[in-house]
């Protein structure tokens, strides 16, 4: 297999902490994305949505999409779980990594494209949207924090994919200067324990 | 188990398809989203999101999130199998199914909640992004037309979750003058055999 990544992107960062956590290594090849390599044909062939990250499996197919990769190494290496033990479970983390995806994560990516000079040209920015997103974006983690109030993690007492969906989430925020707030103790609490993790660490 | 839906949105609508497929019946729970009841603190209590649909199950537990009650639905009743019959299907159904998502379903919504009378006073519109968005659906119709080339459906040759988020979000688009276009003949031709299928013709 071979994973087509970047650095410096929130999603590719989310299969590295998945793939860390299963203690799977893959070979990676770098797409240079301030270059915009991922918008060119020779990476549309591969993923017509330009997007980072895809997997090429040994078949030679590809699969785009992260939860979808996801997915495909839960298959591959069960253990450690990271999407749920039985479909009751699985169906509880599905709802929370949608929750930190679209009511964290998709407004953080918006707050970014609508705004940040690094999508000047690559999409048609509506900055008032951006601003709207942001304090979207701010609005939930207030939510989170309160969430977090009466459990360790995202999605209940263990370490999920709910975890790392909001983790690289909220530490991409930084560029949009989307940040934990000091007075939300249990989010501050949660994200020290997460970002402990080598896999987090290291992603 | 108990579904909170609403019979003139396209997420609640995913649900019912997808029970329809299952020969599955739940009792439902109507919620007015016109007159804003999944708004109220009562409604809040059961879905902090203030979304539909919403399963309680039969411990009193909520489960939010189409896919995740989607997910559970698909472990109760495994045939016929809309998710995948393994890993490696489930992986690539999953990544059509985000597709549907991201490219088609959030532009058609994002155009509706963005420019539409029914969110004023409920989102903060910008409606310079409603039409972005709505071009970005337009644009991505196109693709989907083209994609739909060589195959029946959306994941490939058999009927799956993926199609039942592509059909929910563009016949939702007609809202907002979303619409297959004359010349998307692939297209026009997958929605006509998708809309054939008793469960989707009737949800």
């Amino acid at each position: 297999m071979k994973l087509y990544t970047s650095p410096i992107a929130p999603n590719p960062r989310r299969v590295h902490v998945f793939l860390a956590e299963k203690s799977l290594e893959v070979e990676r090849i770098e797409i240079d994305i301030n270059a915009a390599a991922n918008r060119e044909p020779a990476f549309r062939a591969i993923n017509p949505m330009g997007q980072l990250p895809v997997l090429e499996l040994d078949d030679g197919s590809y699969l785009a999409e992260t939860m979808a990769i996801c997915r495909y190494l839960e298959g591959l290496q069960p253990d450690p779980d990271l999407l749920g033990r039985d479909f009751r479970e699985a169906a509880t983390i599905e709802m929370w990594n949608r929750r930190m995806e679209h009511e964290i994560a998709l407004a953080v990516f918006a707050s970014f494209q609508m705004t940040h000079e690094f999508f000047a040209g690559r999409v048609e920015q509506v900055p008032e949207f951006g601003e709207v997103s942001r304090r979207k974006a701010l609005s939930r983690l207030e939510w989170l924090d309160e969430e977090l109030c009466g459990r360790e993690f995202v999605a209940g007492d263990r370490f999920t994919v709910a975890d790392i969906t909001a983790v690289c989430a909220i530490d991409f925020g930084r560029v949009v200067k989307i940040r934990i707030d000091d007075g939300q103790k249990n989010l501050a609490r949660w994200h020290a324990t997460v970002s402990a993790r080598p896999s987090v660490s290291a992603g």
